[in-house]
């Protein structure tokens, strides 16, 4: 339980109201009860203000008037409702433990307060620092060498010789350092091309569920400080992601790509190899990139839905625009 | 092995012909011997009705002179089709067996009759009903509830506090309840909103391989009843999908987004987050949804392939339709 | 440690400079040193060649001229490079083992000199030819069978009855014959069509992360030989992938498709149920494919990025479409 006053505090808030009331958990406006404290982040949600049950509000000061009961007013509602979720709701402290099926090479170094999942396998050479919790089925080959404070969930596959830094997240499923999609033709038949880099990730990364991140060829695939990662996007050979950048579901990046700092790329998003995109870029959900973005701003491409006859009708004007073209010139040539 | 009479009586169809003659299997028009029966349940296979070596064909009564030997006539070929396969491949029986090394919580409920593969990891307050197969090496972790008659498979996840109902039926590599993505942007550095929500799973529920289903941020992530999920899904974050929906692959829906009942979603469509999709829609393959839909009806978005030089002459022109209309509006003011 | 003679005579090529010059590694023109051999495969990297530190450059003839130390002159460098690299990193052998931890059926066969990981699982009359290696936690159900020389990766699924070639490399986190995605809708209700065929898999195929291969309905999904797929594709019931044909990463292809020997598919492609695509096509990334390619060619389909304000003016023009050619229409007409 935490009183208004202390939560405030935690988000350089202020409150309206009586500040020695007593949180003990977050909810929404529509869902809380007296007990939790909710927050207007998304002017969508307004029209619950004046019905909801919540104890307190966390809001934005152009908001205040809305609300009769109490609050906490802050410049970003929504940076503060992550924050006091985080107050209310703090990881619980791991136990030191190595699971007896845990399989663990003795040539490896694991921090003594680690807990290690049953049948975890870690491979030779490993190196795991202080606070880490490995999931049960989790693989790690030989030679990893992963930070301090790292979680990492159930049925993760870390490949040999990927360093990663502090405080990763790691989701199930998720393959770190597999081969990358090297082959070479050769008189019809394809060759592999070994892949002989590896992976390294920065400090304070979260990687999202089945999410694969493949090896180098020959120089090591590198993931930035700071970058997110949503689930089932697919990072190739090579890539180069900058600092800070967030990428949502679905996306597939081709190799040798180098993504700038502090981008945002929406969900099914696809890049081709090669490419270069500047700092500071956005680009929205499902937008097809086959050249390098020198600029910083927002980029698009797609179609949004229409009824499926009025797509069959535009898609047959589409592939007719060369004879529209060709009539528009005919009336200019004046006949 | 079973009589034409036994199986009409299970699909509710009419023999033609030898009504005892004895079917031991299913298989298509084009590699079916005696001993088994087929079907027409897609008129592009026709061709094949003459040459058959069935022992007996399910068909339409329209397409019954089309052919000479043994038939079981109904309403819909392909339902009694499906119905017939499954009388004739009945699900073994599990027997009822904990693999030495699967490891479970003594604080958990797992029925007495169930299939407990080897290396599974169930952690504490899980509840298992009746008649459950646990694949080898899926970890379901404390607080996840399933009900009776679960098929789960090879290598999922379950994370905390999932609820599941009666009839799952899960492919390998699934993920359930793993962390939304949800982050904040505190001046220019990601922070993490916890994810405090879980997932709610219907009754009947089928989710293919490597799909994987978020947890809410604070409320719950919902999978409705008969809802069917095809390979490679991306659910996000508090996203609701309606009963008897049906999803194929690839497809990725961001958070907040509810679908309705009886939707019919296509492979690799894409659907943007905080949206409403109605009941009974149909989404084409590839659809980019960036909308709310608030009708039934069918949806499409995307070009299909042309040749690639075809296309590089479509999209140049595509993107001077701008000086295209300026040009038709010059004509009409007639200069 | 190899001489440049060495390595000429491996890859058919001629050593221009001192051939007794002894190579221990390869990489890039950038980071190469002495010790290095180094390769010029793309002009784009020719900016390196006057700087780099390499011992020796494998390059073309036409090239040659632009450096002055050795060299081994080849017609493909790319091929020649991916050759030395294997030369130079062979794979290291696998020692013969089987993982205490393991839990293998006395039913089943496997060759003597296997290296069986930790906590693999290998259920009923499976076979598995020598010098296999399958790597921890990896599932293999029963009836599976296995050629020689086969390198399976950690946390993989291969579900019952699937058979593969020689030389299988699979990457982790792969599913390989799951249940297709077979629904029939009774009155309503989705009912499950049971999928009674399996997957087979030819020689010299690599499957990369979190790839997924579903089992055929009544017939097997069948994947040709000298097929390399890669990360996260979906490859549907009943697919047919003709011979030495390349898929890159998060492709979907649905049900009942065949595509024919030596095409190239691009990321991203979605392929729809029952289309035929002939030998030698070439797929660029995130077409969208709705019809049967007869011809060999390259294929297209997608609008490139935009600025989304250029992109917003497009989507309105397109959807306008309809309007411009009545207007032309009009024009043409003469009033």
């Amino acid at each position: 339980m935490w009183s208004l006053e202390e939560i405030a505090q935690h988000v350089n808030g202020e409150v309206i109201g009586d500040d020695t009331w007593q949180v003990e958990g977050v909810a929404t406006l529509k869902t809380a009860e007296k007990r939790h404290i909710s927050f207007l982040a998304n002017s969508k949600y307004t029209k619950y203000l004046s019905s909801t049950k919540a104890g307190a509000v966390i809001i934005s000061k152009k908001m205040l008037s809305a609300i009769a009961g109490n609050a906490i007013v802050v410049d970003d509602p929504y940076i503060a409702y992550a924050m006091v979720a985080g107050l209310l709701n703090p990881e619980p402290d791991s136990e030191a433990m190595t699971a007896l099926t845990a399989v663990i090479s003795p040539k490896s170094k694991i921090a003594a307060n680690a807990n290690i999942g049953h049948h975890v396998v870690i491979g030779d050479n490993v190196f795991i620092g202080p606070n880490a919790v490995i999931g049960a089925g989790t693989v790690i080959e030989q030679g990893v060498s992963i930070g301090k404070n790292a979680r990492i969930s159930p049925n993760v596959t870390i490949c040999s010789h990927v360093k990663i830094g502090d405080n990763i997240i790691i989701h199930p499923g998720v393959v770190i350092g597999a081969d990358g999609f090297g082959i070479a033709n050769n008189k019809g038949k394809w060759i592999k091309v070994p892949q002989l880099g590896s992976v390294e990730i920065g400090d304070d990364v979260e990687i999202g569920a089945n999410t694969t991140i493949d090896c180098g060829a020959l120089e090591n695939t590198i993931i930035g400080n700071g970058v997110k990662l949503d689930n089932q996007i697919q990072i190739a050979h090579n890539d180069i992601i900058g600092d800070n950048t967030v990428i949502a579901g679905c996306v597939g990046i081709a190799g040798s790509t180098e993504i700038g700092q502090n981008c945002i790329i929406g969900g099914g998003v696809g890049i081709s190899g090669h490419l270069n995109i500047a700092d500071g870029v956005m680009i929205t959900g499902m937008t097809m990139v086959t050249k390098s973005i020198k600029e910083p701003g927002s980029y698009s491409s797609g179609i949004p839905a229409d009824t499926t006859s009025q797509w069959h009708k535009n898609v047959v004007r589409y592939r007719q625009l060369g004879k529209l073209s060709e009539r528009v010139k005919k009336l200019e040539r004046g006949n």
